[in-house]
C-alpha cells in the first residue's frame, strides 16, 4: 500500500441523477462496458449509493415510497474488469471494511406499498410506509421508532460479476416461464427485463436498447451468480467466492446495509444506505471446476454482535394460514405467521406500533 | 428437595412394549386420563422412551427403518395433570436438565424410505437408511459416519398441552381439508386420526374407541398448543410457555433428541433419544389473556455449544429447482436446493458421500 | 458401554466420616494405595464429596464455617490406577459430564474468618461468613443472597496425578523455603505436611505416618502436576493432558464446584459442592517427551453460557494499595483493588451489601 | 449531523515533528492550554499519531526501538474543552468508530531492549526486536512473523481527563516514594517529572517548564482518572465513564492500537499505531457523587471477534519462578512462568520461535 492509502476505485456523486453517472448501471448484461481495471490481488474502495439511487429522501413522509420508480433499481457501481480473469475462474472477494459515506450517516427502511413494490405482508399492511435511521458508530437509532438502539454490521446486498449470454438466455426462458405460468395470480412474480430507465454506464445506445430488451432485473438472487443475496453477516473480514463468466469478471456491488433482519418483510428487509466497501480481489484460476462451485460461497467474518443465545426469543412456525387454513410444508406461510405472531407479542408487551412507521401523507 | 432428590414422575421400561405402558400415549386427545399429578412449583423428573416405542435398534441394518410402524408414532409420557391449572392458564415449563437414559447411552438418525414415511429428500434418496450414534458426554459419534464427533444439544422434541374438544375438531376439520385439497398428490399430507395402534396409557377400550377416532396425531406441530416444536436449542435452562386447554393442564413430553439440524431433511432431522428430562412446572394465572399469547413462546438457556460467527459457511437459496425451473418466493424450494449444494460441497471437499448412510439389506 | 450404563468407579457414602472412607484421602503422595483400578480407554463416574468433607451444613449458621479444621481437606476420590500408564506418559482426562449427587442438590460458598482460612480479602472482611446455593438444573439462587440467580458451569476444582517421590521431595524443599523465608509475616505462606487428620484411604498405619510427615497438602497447585487448577471453564466437553510421574498414574479429583469466579477473594472463590464426574481416560504413550509438557494443558469445552462482549463491565487495575501506597507493578495489589471497587458499585447501584453474607452466630 | 460529515477536531500531520505540533502533548498536567473545544453531545473524530511520535518505521531493522528516545512519550492529542464540564461531573465518552489513518495502514510492536525501555520478560529476550504489521480491513498480518494473520480489534490505549493540580501532587508524592522505597532495585520502577522532551501543545516556555517539572508521566494509568489503561476490548460501541477533575475536563487520547493481548509482555503489548477515533461526548453533572465513581469504568461494545470457548488453551499459573523458588500468592511471577510456558508450547508445536521477532543491528 502506497503512503496515499488505498485507491477509490469509484467515487460516487449523490448530487447527481445516477442515471447519468458512468460508473453505475441497473441491470446484469455482459455487454455492460467496465467502468473500471482492477489487478489480481489489488485492494481499492467502491464507493455505492442507495440502491433507488436517491429516490428517498431524509424526511418524515412516505410519499418518496409511495411513488418510488422501481423500474430505475438497483443501482450497482461497476462492472470492474478484474486482470486475469476469465470464464471458468473465480472471483474471491475479501470484504476489508463497509463504511457509511462520511456526509450521509443516515439510512432507511421502506415499507413499500401494496400498489408499488409490495412485500411479503402487504396484505396485512398495505399501505408505504417510511423509517429514517441515524448512524452514530456501529449504532443506529430512528426518529420514527423512538426507544430502539441497536449494532448493525453493515453488508452490501448485491456483489456478483457479469452472467455470460448464455446464462442470461437461461435466466430469462425461465423467468419468462415463470411469469407466464403465474399469469392468473395478482402480483408481479418476476421482473422481465424493462427498457424504461436502464442505465448501462458508458455504454452507448445501441448497448442501451439491448440491455433494456435482455438485461437481467436486480431482483431476485440467481445460482449462477449471486447477486441479490442479502445475507446479513456479511460484514468486514467476510469473503465470498464468485464464478466468473466472462472475460475480466466485470464485478459490480451496491445496495449497501447497515443491517439485515433474517428474512425480508417489507420488501426492504434493512436498513439502505450509500456507503463505501473496501475489497480486496484475487482470481483463482480454474477454481469453478476446482471446487466444484456451482453457486458462491459465503464465509462471514469473525466480528459480528453477539447477546448470548439466552437474550433471544423463538416461535415455531406452523403452514396454517391467517384464515385457519392448512397449507403442506409450507415454509412462506409458516414465516409469514410467525411474523404476524411477533408483532402481537411487541405490540402487547412493549405496546410498540407498527403504526408508528406508518406516516403521513400517504 | 429432599435427600432423596427429586421425585421420578415417570420411570420406562424399555423392555416392555411401549403400546402396553400405562404412563405412554400416542395420540393428542382430552379424555386420555393423567397418568401422574405434579404440584404447581413442583420440579420432576420425566423419563422418555424413543419416539418410535423402540423399533429402532442399535445395529447395522436399516430394515428396522424400512419397516418402521408409523401409526404407533409418536410416545409421549404423560400426561400429567398439574395441580391448580385451568384453561386460560400457561402452563411455564423450565427445562432443568435433559440426559439420555444411562443404560441406553445412544441415538439413531433414520432416513426414511420414499415408501415408508419419506422425507423432505426422498425424490434424491429414496431408500431408507441408518446412523446409530454413540454418546459420550456432550459430544456423540457415530460408526456410520466416520471421523465426525460433535456436541450436542440435548432436547425435546415434542412437548404441549392436551387440547380442548373444541381445538381437537377445529384441528381435525383443518387437516381433513388440508388432504383432500391434496388428493391428487402422490404424497401424504397430512396424517388424519388413525384408530390402528392407538395407545391411551391407563384409558379403557371405550376411550380408545374415541381416540382412535378423534385424536390428533403428533406430526405436525400446531399453533393452539405447540407440540411438535423440534426447536434445536431447547435445551437446559431453556423455559416455555405453553398455553392450557384443559382443567389439570394435561402436560405430555417426549420425542427427545440428542442434537437437532436446521430443519428436517430426512424426517428424522435429529438424532433421536429415549432419556430422562427434569421440569420445573408452575402456572400463570390467566396467562393466556394476561400476555396475549396465542402460540407457545420458547426461551433457550444461555448454554450452548459456539464456534463463533466466522467458522460458518453460508449458502444463498434461490427458489429453482432442480429441472431448473423458477418458482415465485418458494421457501421450500430454495431450502431443497441449499441442501443439495451442500451434499455436493461436503461431496467434493472431504469425500463424505451420503452413501456411507445407506446401509445394507433394504 | 454395556447395558447397565457407565461403571461407578467410587461411590461416595455422605452419611460416613470421610476419614474412614477407603476411597478418599487428603494428600499427595505416591504411596497412597490406589482404591480402584480403570481401564486405558475406559470411562468411568466417580463421586466426590465436598472439599471440607460435610463439615460444612445446609444452614444457615456460619459457626462451622468459623470452626472448620483445615487439617482436613481436601478430600478427594483416588487414587486410581490407570493400566498401562507410566511414568513419562501423558494422562489424556476428557471430561463427560460433571452433575450434584442427586440427593445433594446444592453448595455453599464459605467466606473464610482471617483467624482460620482466611482469604485475598480478610483484612477487609475479617469475620466468617457463609451462602448455601439451590441448584435448579443448570442454575442456582441463594435465600442468603435474595435477587441473584445465574447458569453455573460445573467442575472439579483439583485433579492430577501422584507426584514421584522425587518430585514430592522438591515441593517440600520448595516450600518449607518460602515458609521459612516468610517467617515474619502474620500470615500462612504455604501449608506444611501435617500429621493431624491425614487420610490415606486404605493405607495401613506405616504409610499414614509417613504420609503425614511428607505428604503435600492440596493447597497450592504445582507446576509439576497440576491438582487445584480451580479453572472456572473446566466443565463437560473439557480435556486435560496430565503428565504421569509414577507407574498406574495414581490419578485422584475432587474439590467440585458449581460455579467459580474468576479469582477467589474468599478462600472459597467457588460454590463448592459433592457430585459425579464421568471420565473417560486414555494414555499417550511417551506424551511428556514427545509433547513438550511441562505442566498441565487444560482445553475447556465448546459450551459455556454466554451473555456478550457487551454485558461486562471493566475496571482498570492499579498498583495503589487501600492505603494510598503504589507498588510495582503489582497485579495482586491491583486485583484487590479492583475486587474492592466493584464491591462498592455493587453497592451503590444495587445496594447489594457484602453485609447479606454475614451471618449470625459469630 | 451535517451534510459535510463530522467535524475533526485534531487533523495530525505525519510529516512533522511531533513535539512541535500544537494539538499533541505528551505529560499529564492542568496547565496544558486546551487546543480545541468541543460541544456538550458533540461527535467529533480525532487523530492520533503513534504514541513514540514517528520514531519507530516502517521497516526491517529494530535499531529503532532499541533507540528510542522514552522522555518524548506518550504524544496524546488533546487536550479538549468540554463544554459545560466541571470537577464533580463525568464524562461520558462513547467510542463510535477507531481507524487506520488512511495513508498509514500499518503498526508495530516493540520488544524493548532490556537497556532501553525493557519489558516484561526482559531477562529473558534482553534484546530489542520489531514487528510490522499490515493492515487489512479488520485483519493484520506480518512480514516478520509468517503464517499469523488474525482479526483486530481497534482500541485506544490511553484515555483520560486532565488531573487537578491537588490530584497531581498526590501522584508525584506517591510515585517518588516508590522510588524512593525500590532504589535498591536495578530497574525503573516508576517515571518521575522529566523535563527533557516535554511538550504542552501551545504552552509557553512558562508552563513548559512547570510542566517539565511537575507533569506526570504517561505511565501508568492511574485510579483518579484512568489514562493508560490498555484494555483490549475498548473498541467501537464501547463507554467509558471519566472523572472530570478541572474545569473544561481537559480530555486526551491517543496510543492507539490495532490489537491488544491480555497482559503486556513487551512493553508495547499491542499493535501500535497512529489513527483516527470517532467520539460522542456528554457530560453527566455531578456523577462523580451521583454514581459513586471513584475510577473510571468502561462497557466494551457488543462486537468482538467470537472463537467459541473450545477453541482456547488454558495454562495455570504457578507462584514459582523459574529459579524454581516459591512465592507467596505472587500474580507477577505466575503470570510470567505462564508466558514462558506457552512459548513452550508455541515452539514446541509450530516451531514458531520468538527468534524469528528478534531482528537483524542490535
Amino acid at each position: 500500500m502506497g503512503k496515499q492509502g488505498l485507491r477509490t476505485a469509484v467515487k460516487v456523486d449523490t448530487t447527481k441523477d445516477a442515471g447519468t453517472l458512468p460508473y453505475l448501471h441497473n441491470r446484469w448484461h455482459p455487454d455492460i462496458p467496465s467502468c473500471e481495471t482492477i489487478k489480481n490481488g489489488e485492494t481499492v474502495k467502491i464507493q455505492c449509493i442507495d440502491w433507488t439511487g436517491g429516490q428517498i429522501k431524509n424526511d418524515d413522509s412516505a410519499n418518496d415510497v409511495r411513488d418510488v420508480d422501481l423500474t430505475r433499481v438497483h443501482y450497482l457501481s461497476g462492472p470492474f474488469e478484474i486482470e486475469t480473469a476469465e470464464p471458468g475462474d473465480i472471483l474471491l472477494v475479501d470484504i476489508q471494511d463497509v463504511q457509511p459515506l462520511p456526509d450521509q450517516p443516515w439510512g432507511f427502511t421502506g415499507i413499500f406499498g401494496k400498489d408499488n413494490g409490495g412485500g411479503f405482508l402487504d396484505e396485512h399492511y398495505p399501505e408505504p410506509a417510511k423509517a429514517i435511521w441515524d448512524f452514530e458508530g456501529i449504532y443506529c437509532s430512528s426518529r420514527h421508532i423512538p426507544g430502539v438502539k441497536f449494532a448493525g454490521l453493515i453488508h452490501p446486498g448485491i456483489l456478483g460479476c457479469a452472467p455470460s449470454q448464455e446464462i442470461l438466455e437461461t435466466w430469462n426462458k425461465r423467468e419468462a416461464q415463470l411469469i407466464s405460468e403465474c399469469s392468473h395470480m395478482t402480483r408481479e412474480v418476476a421482473k422481465p427485463p424493462e427498457p424504461k430507465s436502464v442505465h448501462v454506464g458508458t455504454g452507448d445506445d445501441k448497448i442501451k436498447e439491448k440491455v433494456g430488451k435482455e438485461g437481467a432485473r436486480t431482483i431476485p438472487g440467481r445460482p449462477e451468480h449471486g447477486g441479490n443475496c442479502d445475507i446479513k453477516n456479511l460484514s468486514r473480514g467476510s469473503k465470498v467466492y464468485l464464478p466468473v463468466h466472462v472475460k475480466g469478471a466485470k464485478f459490480s456491488v451496491g445496495d449497501l446495509h447497515f443491517s439485515q433482519g433474517d428474512g425480508e418483510i417489507s420488501f426492504c428487509g434493512a436498513i439502505e444506505m450509500a456507503g463505501e466497501i473496501t475489497i480486496n480481489f484475487s482470481v483463482i484460476k480454474n477454481g469453478i471446476a476446482d471446487m466444484g462451485l456451482k453457486s458462491p460461497i459465503y464465509i462471514p467474518g469473525p466480528v459480528e454482535p453477539q447477546f448470548g443465545p439466552g437474550r433471544y426469543i423463538y416461535f415455531e412456525g406452523f403452514s396454517v394460514d391467517e384464515q385457519g387454513k392448512q397449507h403442506y410444508l409450507d415454509a412462506t406461510v409458516a414465516y409469514r405467521q410467525t411474523c404476524l405472531r411477533i408483532f402481537e407479542v411487541l405490540n402487547f408487551r412493549w405496546n410498540m406500533s407498527l403504526l408508528c412507521l406508518r406516516l403521513e401523507g400517504a
